[in-house]
């Protein structure tokens, strides 16, 4: 599908098919293309937790207000990020030339350490990247998703294990329309949205 | 150009032809390519400054480490957000039908309503989702991105007039390619970042 196609066509799909399954392939390919987006200094600093099984997701839609396209959708995305990603730096860098790591390395730490809101704010930054990366693949592999932040992140952070040290920032639900999304609910106009050269 | 491949040559840029200009056509077509980007109950909090004025651009550069691409590229976008979109509740969902307006537009009041953490939250997440319409969006209309954080924030609140109530995200340069990005620095394996069911 073509780019632009996807970016017009994507719409938070909430009535799935709920006996549709996405292949283990599908479920790889989709994710795949996710870690192709980009992050700050290539940190990498997003984890991505697929769930397919089915109590597992039960339990996050009761975490969630009951929407039923936590359990509708073929799979639920969490989308957490670590947010000390910065102190494994070397790892990011380790094909570049080495002039290029020795300047990079340390700054990608000294531009993060011990600041927790830059890291939380990375964090948030990265996982809108990925999700729309994720949203966008997923029409162009057939599929819909909706984006989610509605819920319980203490009773999700439960549900998933989620380690110290890691935040979750968003959940999505990918899977087989079975009915188009309401139309657009009322878009503000461009001139109040893109300014030029300054607000 | 196919999504796919968007997502797969979507790379970060630094070198790019400082004599070419995107015409006011094009930068509208990205500019409302980006609009169509999800926000959480569609409150389009984000706001973006697109600026091609070469003072302005060199300001810009010199509150951005120097960063060539800042002035090299076409245009340079600051990624903004409105902290307080959710007050405006009732214009997003002009469009829904009554019943559906009156349940979504207190919810949405609600969730934001006096939570600072989490209204700068969704401003990144809106931002960082934005932000991957724009780049893949930009590739597939033959430009280049450049996704920034290496920069200083208030200098360019102030060069950008960002009015209160506001927040920077992101700069992100579009333009003409001269030189490909060096080949990725370090891919985490797919199974690091990727957990099935939990962590």
């Amino acid at each position: 599908m073509d780019t632009k196609t996807a970016i017009i066509e994507r719409r938070s799909v909430k009535h799935y098919d709920p006996n549709h399954s996405m292949s283990e392939t599908e479920i790889r390919e989709l994710l795949e293309l996710a870690l192709l987006s980009p992050t700050s200094f290539n940190m990498q600093n997003w984890r991505f937790v697929v769930v397919t099984d089915p109590a597992k997701r039960e339990a996050l839609k009761a975490a969630a207000w009951n929407q039923a396209q936590v359990t509708d959708a073929s799979i639920t995305i969490l989308l957490c990020a670590r947010m000390d990603a910065h102190a494994d730096g070397e790892r990011y860098w380790v094909n570049a030339p080495q002039p290029a790591q020795d300047v990079l390395v340390p700054m990608l730490k000294g531009y993060y350490e011990g600041k927790a809101n830059l890291q939380h704010d990375e964090a948030m930054r990265s996982i809108g990247i990925a999700s729309q990366t994720l949203m966008l693949a997923a029409k162009s592999m057939g599929y819909d998703s909706c984006p989610m932040v509605g819920f319980d992140f203490e009773k999700a952070a439960e549900i998933i294990q989620l380690p110290e040290n890691h935040v979750i920032g968003m959940m999505l639900t990918v899977g087989k329309a079975l009915k188009p999304a309401a139309p657009r609910g009322g878009q503000l106009p461009y001139e109040e949205v893109v300014k030029m050269e300054s607000f």
